[in-house]
């Protein structure tokens, strides 16, 4: 088994009919998702062997996101069955200068209502190559705060390799400081990481002088290099030119190196899961030992296509 | 106004094949609906005045409940706004052997975190002719349960007449004791009961020796009626010959006389709603001062035509 | 109640493929729209108290238009129920170089068939702040016509402002010149006017010198405040780049200053009912008393955001 | 060419969800139907030369219509095109004890407003075996009972056989009066009439002592032929157990033997136009110079699975 | 691992509007099934360790029918990857007199045109319980034929238990003496038997004399472990009422005594996979160790349940 | 009747969410397509007198496919009855960076498997104007190459004009030299041509040095007359901006003097069959004689509408 994934997976409802606002639609599209798990659901189709770790009510929603898992090939045994609820979105996708919205019913989640020593890490890590956390995961609840790092550390120590999304959901914090606190503690364990200049300007408050998004990506994944003392770093970097069409590309730093990979023109279908795209095809070129350019391209094709 | 309706409305999300499971479904009609903001759509399409009380979240989902409510006409200036989520439930119709299934997702809903005197019933009752509550709302959470008991006493010292529908929801109370202890004090203030055999012996454990569904019911509405004194009671009834088809009817009492409304056999598509579109229609009928056949053969026609 | 609106909702069915022909369609969303109900609608959601005066037949789609009114909090108690039937249009969205098409089913419709008398305009104006009309109803019918004239006279007498939207409808009307002299006797009674350069060029045979939409936008309000003295216009501008790019903005004008709004390009989902969407926030900007360009502001966001 | 058929054919537009209303659907399923167009498309289907004649508007309805009828292999090529609107209908399907309900728009139809020699019957009638009219299309204006006639007349002059489907639609007619004057006419010149007890009833007051359907309906045939002397009649009879169970079958006179076919028990899906496949199979049947019994056998079978 | 479960997995196409045919159908519902992947996938769904083996093309469809089944759990690894086609399948759903139709289209599929030795039937075998075959999968090419037989008597040899269900598709056979020829060599080797008097009518002309079905199947089950020396037999029975309204059970043989399950009667959705449920649930019974009665009374059940 | 087209007609599946893939839908909108049928449909629609031959199945899908063109009014009286199946291909839309797809499910279609003499072109041809055919065809099997080159001999013996649309299917011929030397032999046979750089290109490894496609298409038409001796020629030309931006013209050579359209920039929503429109466009036009800029301009709006 190569990869080991962990985090909330949860059920996503959109209005059928693409246009329509949550407000009158009364039909509406579901499946699951979440960061980790569209990660982890991406790493399967490539062909890899990945387990993801949740927890998920014992009904047939949770047995529906799980059904979802599987039909991408993920495998989902080691997934804890109990706690009340799964959680819930509702998407409302944008279009031209109409921006999308989520509206989170995610409290009292199964995963967010774990307690100490459902997991038992080492167990679970041995074996992979990878783990795959992102910064979702520790904002849930104190206690998914405490495994997240917990199960970095474990890995650490196990010798298995840990990648890390620094995604930061402003609404799931009570502040900045405290997402910072637990990033910083998750940053010192990891090999690889997934982020881009917003995140960095949110928890860290970093900012960047580059005329460009790319320039300011650079000198971000530079900065966050020296910082944190991390090997590798993969970075998404996005020009607004309107809220359906962005200017796209990737940016990766290894050794001394920066790369900066193709430069797309999307119009935006679909936003969401773009950047777990991304992380999933860098982490599937890394373990194809692709070199670090057609990695690169490689990820940042997957996240163009992602928008479409 | 004539009537005000307290209670929880909940966003109701039915697979759109109708014969499909939760499990597999993957597109979802979502509408609003529960047991009393029913009653109230019910009564305002018939054309009377009438005030539903509830507390709702203050986003899409909650303006949309609130629209839904509106369209039919029913006043909803006084619902509260604020509260995390809206309750929310999943239906899976069944069709000849296969029983109909409901999954909650309710917890933490709005109206089920209500605080002390975030409603003011003497300003909401002032003016009402008739309180309609049900037995699902004091289920919802311990203030749920104190504000349903103090509106009817409200109601009561304000001169204003009391419906009551004691629908018993065995997942939502730790014990049936529980229940009766709440219904023992709505009873005592009620001036017009719905019910069935069924609550009576779920909550009272009342036994009915009758060889049939109309027999029971006559003899429970006798008991119930000398128990706790109440002018006036309408029940369901109902014989199920199988899980699509079943025998129905009312039965009303007044005084001294039973009355037992014409019997319909009726195919079942959706049981849901049924019990409410009977108190609703009983209600109008009432208002209208129809007599006392009059109305029960209304309710019954009402009863038997929401099944289809 | 600040606000009256008159005239007709129709049902309105789009193919319910977007992409779709009407030739070829044989599925239908249906709702129930009209310019000054999508006013009446605006309004309300954004929190105004509005009364909707028509007339609707009596039968299931006219219950349904009236639900779908009251879906948004607009008051329908004064609608006349009679007539035969429900005005109809069936709509074919464009798309890049195709443009939209309408295709009226109309004649014969309740509100077109009304007789002298039906609406007692002293007591629905009662009390109201303002009368928002258009250029529509009078082209329905010859009483359409008197009525509409009629009413905003009664607004005049009554102290109510009156707002009109000069919409002109071509295949409405027998000749422009019968428009001219309807228009003529409502701008007289004019206190705020909506408009565009399209419908003076066909209504008033005016032309524009300037270079862009802009330009003659200003020329435009200018003239038109001077020709007919109007306190306060407010017009759109379109710059059609494509079918479905536009670049848009709004013009307004009150005392000496003309106010042009943000530039706004747009991807166009859907053209419908965005120049109601202007005249309903300004109305309500108005009503909240903002300052000038606020107005504007509000009504030229709220016209961009419509066509997404 | 074997057949001619005259009449109206329609817009019908039924909520997607079967089960829905129309007061509450915002989804219509449209396609094209009419009685008589109904009888040409089934005789096309089962591979006869037919032609329907009919007038629609110049519009996409119009054309869809037309469409729809080639799409059955029906020749169009003498409906007039013209008039403001295609007549349309709204339908609610029933079920258990809830009846179908059809909402008419059919005032001011293409059809209904045409002139005194717009059709040459002569031209038309040309060349063919048999005529097929329904009591529908003389109901629908002055000008088509007046059209109704003269071709039926016209096809006896020319040699043309004449069935008559003898549909009476209450809304459409002032008075059974009226009804009763044309269908004389008709009748007078019929040689293979379509009916069943409720029209005999409904037109000519007509009652039977018959135990059951089946008997009523050879006591209603005999009397029938008697009176109007008729070569060749056949009818349908129906026993409704329930709104969605009924016992059906058919009846045939010819000479002196009174046939009875096949009794069906049917769940009845959607009860419209099965008495359309019963006339179309008939006629069908009777082309193929089949016997009798086959003739009926044929009828009834297909009038039973249209139930379906 | 626990079964081992080999045969065709096709695209299922059904109209969406489950009233429709084929014929006039423009939106059809897409699933994967088979008789086999059938009871595969609902050994997986009850937690069953199942392997399915078969061979798809290598495009989106294949690797979608494969997705599908990792959807329920069942492991497909060992699924081949190549030839042109999957086997494709429409469905029109009857109802009430009208019986369902299947349109085949799966000449040239994946699996039939298999080679000798594409599958190693002794390494696939290794570590299974239970070998799962239909009557179906050697009806689609000479080479299936060959391999059913061959895995059939692999499994014999190596100690994995043979079920078999007696499945004939006349269709698929140019001659019931072909099936014979090969049935008679897979029962030789069949542990546990599903079947039904149908199939022993079609392929061994057997006749039955008992009055009704039940008694018909305890003479086809007595007979046919008497002829075939097969030490467990359980095969399911039908009364049909009508064809949406049938009376269902189970007959049981192991040893001497015949067990009879308890009687269903069920309103018919969609008849398809109701055989395959009664193995699935029989087989999971088995493997389970439940007493006889037990076993028969679960798989009688689940073999209901599937009609609705 | 003025046109015969002869090709193969086959069964479109389309996610029903236009944006979905095939791997994950599990709903296909179903319609008919093909080539040539799209030419001989659009030919109809514009009141062209069409027969369409071809080869279908005698099922279900077959009528259907034969319905889809009455529905145009094509003639389709001498399509043959028979061979095994439809053929099928199941569609992925495109969107902005991302291509559309194909997948072909053919092998084994009626049309493909017919044999010597099964059409009598004499007869087919007799009265006919023009005849239509593709370079489809000839690729489907040997059989249908030499009809495709017997149809067009025979054609222009019959002094029918030729048009031929010279469309290369890569995946569909096992060499282009195969396609060479079938193109040869109908190129000399043509009377008008259709074809466009890219099929140049592939079959005759042609290439061009304008600096843009109208320059190299200039070029092409001009080559491709000279060296084939053709005496009408209409070619499309297209710039790709991106995968849903083009801009589109069209290219006519007559005589000497080489014409070029009005340049479009389009949208692309489905680029399937606009092609076919261009070429039905076309003939059309040149059936109604109007000039050549004419009916280049015709056929160059109806190319691009087409995409929207
Ligand atoms: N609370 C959450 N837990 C897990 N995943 C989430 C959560 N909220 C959103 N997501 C997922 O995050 C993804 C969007 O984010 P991201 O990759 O950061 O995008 P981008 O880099 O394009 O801004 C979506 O796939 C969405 O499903
Ligand atoms: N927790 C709840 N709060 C409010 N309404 C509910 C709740 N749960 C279910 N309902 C509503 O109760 C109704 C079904 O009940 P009931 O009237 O008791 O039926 P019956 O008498 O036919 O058994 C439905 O309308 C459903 O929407
Ligand atoms: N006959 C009519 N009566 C009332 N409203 C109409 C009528 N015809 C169209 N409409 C409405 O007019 C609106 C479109 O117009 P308008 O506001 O003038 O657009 P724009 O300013 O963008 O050109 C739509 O909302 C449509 O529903
Ligand atoms: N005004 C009309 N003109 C033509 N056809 C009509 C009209 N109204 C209803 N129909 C058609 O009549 C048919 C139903 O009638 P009918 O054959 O009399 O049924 P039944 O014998 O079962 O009572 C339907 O096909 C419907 O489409
Ligand atoms: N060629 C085939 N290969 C595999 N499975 C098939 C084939 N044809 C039909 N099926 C499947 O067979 C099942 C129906 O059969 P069966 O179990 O014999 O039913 P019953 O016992 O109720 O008559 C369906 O699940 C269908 O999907
Ligand atoms: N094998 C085939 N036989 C007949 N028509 C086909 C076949 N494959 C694709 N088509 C049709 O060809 C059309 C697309 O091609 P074409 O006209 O060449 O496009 P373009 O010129 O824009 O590249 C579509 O209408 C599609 O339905």
């Amino acid at each position: 088994m190569s990869f080991l994934c962990f985090g909330e997976i949860m059920l996503r409802l959109t209005p059928n009919d693409k246009h329509d606002k949550i407000f009158k639609s009364n039909m509406f599209q579901a499946n699951y998702a979440g960061s980790e798990s569209n990660v982890a659901s991406s790493l399967a189709l490539l062909g890899n062997q990945v387990q993801f770790v949740s927890k998920l009510p014992n009904n047939q929603l949770g047995d529906s996101a799980i059904s979802s898992l599987q039909s991408y090939g993920v495998d989902t045994s080691s997934i804890i069955a109990g706690g009340n609820r799964i959680g819930t979105y509702f998407i409302e996708l944008g279009s031209s200068i109409r921006p999308s919205k989520v509206l989170y019913d995610r409290t009292g989640s199964a995963i967010s209502e774990i307690k100490e020593n459902e997991f038992d890490w080492n167990i679970l890590l041995k074996g992979k190559k990878w783990l795959f956390v992102s910064g979702i995961t520790p904002a849930l609840s104190k206690q998914c705060l405490l495994e997240t790092i917990k199960i970095v550390k474990t890995a650490k120590t196990l010798g298995v390799k840990v990648s890390f999304d620094m995604n930061y959901r402003r609404t799931l914090w009570s502040s900045s400081k405290k997402a910072r606190s637990c990033f910083d503690q998750i940053l010192e364990n990891t090999d690889l990481l997934f982020g881009n200049i917003g995140v960095l300007k949110d928890v860290y408050n970093m900012d960047f002088k580059g005329s460009d998004d790319i320039e300011k990506t650079i000198e971000a994944i530079s900065l966050t290099k020296k910082q944190f003392g991390i090997a590798k770093l993969a970075f998404t970097c996005r020009n607004h030119l309107s809220a359906s069409l962005n200017e796209i590309s990737g940016v990766y730093l290894e050794g001394n190196g920066v790369l900066v990979s193709k430069r797309y023109t999307v119009n935006i279908l679909d936003r969401f899961g773009t950047g777990d795209a991304f992380a999933a095809a860098f982490l599937h070129a890394t373990e194809k030992k692709w070199d670090s350019q057609k990695r690169l391209e490689y990820a940042a094709a997957a996240f163009a296509l992602k928008h479409t």
